[in-house]
């Protein structure tokens, strides 16, 4: 079940016709001098249409259908530091790429009507300026949509090939949660559940998809401390995923209790399963947008607080209003592939179609993606339920949609934090379907 | 045992007089898209004159003597994602400055005659080029030596609040090696000693200095590959270091054999150990350079190696022509400090005196730091001993210095690999001492 990344350009070419396309690798980011870098992360464009997981390299797909692939030649001494190198030629092969050129001197092959993308790297953006004579500013503020198109329709559609890659990661992810749960013992601290989690990644040379968020105070969305003292009933939120081995993300949040669960904080786990599932059966309906899918978990939500005493009012006009943000401030999801928020790099021309814009109301402008649903686009569908002290604190005082919030009852839950449920789905040509082995949740 | 940032800024402010200082924290580097980011990691220059950890800030200390610390003022909905952040009155105050400003707008504060250094990151030349309305080009090519010098000065040399970190950075280090030799077992692959060597780092919510190599592959200088599978009598070289909570790095190097050492590694190793002591009392020699020691270390090499039959002819004259930099291609070692490489974004004005040149010979120009040694100054000695395949079969078949080197016998070391002994050493007023609680070696 090889990948064809000869094809995979050829689409691309015939998507996006007419003119020569620029394609950068990602290069090696300074930590804090040269010689000591990050970890290397390879542009997901890039090796989508090759494959290649090598520094400083990049393609040129012609008009005229001519590839070539520019990469570096390895210093002299390049092998005492790093080991052997492949040459020029074998990664031209593995690719399938015909012709080979000097990174060093590509500026040489470059159209003046040639089309590329701004990369997210200010490293490469300072070699662009460079190569193309123009300012950093130039660069930063070039646009070009219909390139980010064509690329985009063509990697939100997975194939089997790429399925099977994020179920690997899923599966990774999967030995990951069990291992980290032998570390939910009151008295641990949240590092001590990240050192355990990462172990068996590491042990299998598989980075992270992103930063894990192992935390007791999900209520703060994006955490990256781990320095908080786990105590019996606290409720911890671990999000988090590996990468397969050909870079594909897996993208999984489950949320546990310290020993048994206490029964209020129960309650709120199951709105949020609810909302989960609920979200999931629509992400299968036919037609269905991932804006859709938002709203169905939204209305799950506002039912439920509803039951619970903490929202009130008509569900429709709450719904429009936006109230339940206050609950979840998040969007329901975001499409997962090569990159955890797949090409969120290349702007909202990849989560919004053709002439849509991205809200404005608070909660709605965070969600990444909201397409219509097609076979083969793989979501996260991760509800959440959160009290945000801060945040409620501010609504409050500003009386802020107050006709459909208790405020009296929320103030209760002031310590309830956050919790929240994720997974991957892949849309099918009849529904959809949860990827991975099964996590239990 | 409060560090005094004041003091610290004072220092550096009258030793390089007349001029505003412009100094930049680091920012977030996005590893795919601008929400996934590295972890973060700050700029050493900025964290030793504030001791602040956070991005998007800086400082700019002015002649007349004022200090005024520029923050970012946070987004109304950053709480939400990030949880709450100190006030920048609050950050001010922790790092002693009287005076606050706005990094949206720093540039307002900017004197034509301000002195700043060229950032490692292109996210902040990027910036700086914008502020500074020159070009990217501008940016890079900017020399600041004095100033590199005056920071340089300073920072080489550690107080004895510094060193109590480091030997804090070098005790969890130690944990490190002790945790990963619990899995040095034949069958086991090296990235399951790699995932052992992280776990207690990452439960003390400790960054690494650097990426750990860990490898069967010592003579691949920065092997930074795990995936080889560990086999009796297999050498393995760890060089690995944790930062501590101030941020100052430990840099330790062991090799371990798997099982039972064989009886031709262990004479290679004796060799490197009689190396590493050569080295530490070379330094501990009053008026001793780096230089020196790295030849004290290479004077040894040179001697057991011809007893070994592996050189042969004049010492003096093999040291002169480098003969023993196939077995040593690298330099004895760096400094040491909130860089693995302290300081080394300044290039060799940090490692190379006044007037004083890097060396082209093969292996010394690999020496990054060649100072004379002074008191508090704390480098690195980490000599070691390589067969590398490549360079010894380029070194024959060029006939190169055969007046030293028996490549007969040589070859019969093939399979040796690489062997390297590192500690970290503080230079004091009457010798040296090896930092840290003793690693076994």
């Amino acid at each position: 079940m090889a990948i064809d990344y000869r094809q995979r350009r050829k689409t691309l070419r015939e998507s996006f016709a007419g003119r020569d396309i620029l394609i950068l690798s990602a290069t090696n980011v300074p930590r804090n001098y040269a010689a000591n870098v990050y970890p290397f992360h390879q542009d997901a464009t890039f090796r989508y249409y090759t494959g290649l997981n090598i520094p400083d390299a990049a393609i040129i797909l012609s008009a005229d259908g001519r590839e070539t692939l520019f990469v570096t030649k390895p210093d002299a001494d390049d092998y005492i530091w790093t080991g052997a190198v492949d040459s020029p030629d074998v990664l031209a092969a593995r690719s399938g790429i015909e012709n080979v050129g000097d990174y060093e001197t590509i500026e040489r092959s470059f159209d003046a009507r040639m089309a590329w993308f701004t990369p997210y790297d200010a490293h490469l953006r300072e070699r662009l300026a460079r190569w193309l004579g123009v300012s950093a500013q130039a660069v930063r503020d070039h646009d070009e949509p219909e390139l980010c198109r064509a690329i985009a329709n063509q990697r939100l559609v997975k194939s089997a090939e790429e399925i099977a890659e994020m179920e690997s990661a899923i599966a990774l992810t999967k030995e990951m949660l069990a291992m980290a749960q032998t570390e939910m013992v009151a008295g641990r601290l949240e590092s001590d559940v990240l050192a355990a989690l990462l172990r068996p990644a590491i042990a299998a040379e598989r980075a992270q998809s992103f930063e894990p968020i192992v935390t007791t105070h999900g209520e703060t969305l994006h955490s990256t401390s781990y320095r908080n003292v786990l105590k019996s009933q606290d409720i911890l939120l671990v999000d988090c995923g590996a990468e397969s081995e050909l870079g594909y993300c897996a993208d999984i949040t489950r949320t546990f209790s310290i020993g048994a669960w206490d029964s209020a904080k129960r309650e709120i786990y199951d709105v949020v399963l609810k909302m989960q599932l609920a979200g999931i059966a629509k992400a299968g309906e036919k037609g269905a947008s991932q804006y859709d899918v938002h709203m169905a978990a939204c209305r799950v939500l506002t039912e439920n607080l509803q039951a619970l005493g903490l929202m009130k009012g008509d569900v429709e006009e709450s719904l429009r209003a936006g109230a339940h943000a206050l609950f979840m401030p998040h969007g329901i999801g975001h499409a997962l592939g090569l990159d955890a928020h797949d090409m969120e790099n290349f702007g909202d021309v990849v989560g919004y179609e053709n002439g849509a814009r991205r809200s404005t109301q608070f909660g709605l402008n965070a969600l990444r993606f909201a397409r219509q649903l097609k076979p083969g686009y793989v979501v996260t569908v991760e509800p959440g339920c959160y009290f945000i002290p801060a945040l409620i604190e501010k609504w409050r005082s500003e009386h802020h949609l107050e006709q459909f919030i208790c405020y009296e009852k929320v103030a209760k839950y002031n310590d309830m934090r956050g919790i929240r449920i994720e997974d991957d789905v892949v849309i099918t040509d009849d529904g959809c379907r949860v990827l991975g082995p099964g996590i239990e949740k």
